[in-house]
């Protein structure tokens, strides 16, 4: 299968936003993603393709206040081709990306439940952040980070 | 009443998430606005405050891909603090920042049923974009322009 990466575009939004809680397990990740990103963040956004088919992307930009700084607000692999390295791919055009604009940290959070996300982000080189206010199952994270209920695992990678 | 505005900080995220959905008449609203938006983005977010009170905020941010362009994601005022013109007061923050900075355009995005955010940004300047799919009461609108179900109303504001 040859897979191909390129920019975002618009035209991604329809068949990601309507694939996107399946690829999260059934979670309800819709209104985490408003079509914003696909339209202002392009240049820091990439899909992979294979067959005409989104099988994953990341969206990510570089902070508006300091442009040491980048943050990855998706990532996401379609279930069905998980063994193909797409994330991690994804991540290379990203890194490749804001590194040649100067960034020298990348910032993402993820639940403290999404096991699988920890530890993909752990392989590529992110780091948990120090300072958290809980810890569970050896996880430490920020209890009522984006809202209610609502607790993040901080991660962090050093370009420099 | 004195109101001083401000640029937005980390520290007036805790208070602007657990007051979100009572300032949207118990919409919803707490997963569309992810901590990134105060972290990354500071520099084109106000926040009103009296009596060391948060009363409204306005997020926005530089098209990372045009600079003419720019979008405001949220404006919210506390509804006990209607009558104070504090969202246009917010507006004026971000458009002379904005202008500043070479932006001719401002996009927003708002539901077709909040027939008060519709009002507001009329009100304002800004213009619903053509190309619309749908027309209820009047009013033109995409359909589920973010997800499913998700149908929004497209404003714009030109600057020049």
């Amino acid at each position: 299968m040859e897979i191909t990466f390129r920019n975002i575009s618009d035209d991604d939004y329809p068949y990601v936003i309507s694939n996107l809680n399946s690829w999260w397990d059934g979670r309800a990740m819709v209104n985490m993603l408003p079509r914003l990103f696909f339209k202002y963040f392009k240049e820091t956004g990439f899909v992979a393709i294979a067959d005409g088919k989104v099988l994953g992307f990341i969206i990510g930009f570089f902070s508006q206040d300091d442009h040491r700084d980048a943050y990855v607000h998706f990532v996401g692999v379609d279930p069905g081709y998980r063994n193909y390295k797409i994330g991690k791919r994804l991540y290379d055009f990203f890194v490749e990306r804001v590194q040649g604009a100067g960034v020298e940290k990348i910032f993402c959070v993820t639940s403290p439940f999404n096991k699988n996300s920890i530890a993909f982000h752990k392989r590529i080189g992110f780091e948990i952040m120090p300072g958290s206010n809980k810890t569970v199952d050896g996880v430490d994270f920020f209890s009522d980070y984006d809202g209610n209920g609502e607790d993040r695992v901080l991660f962090v990678k050093y370009l420099v």
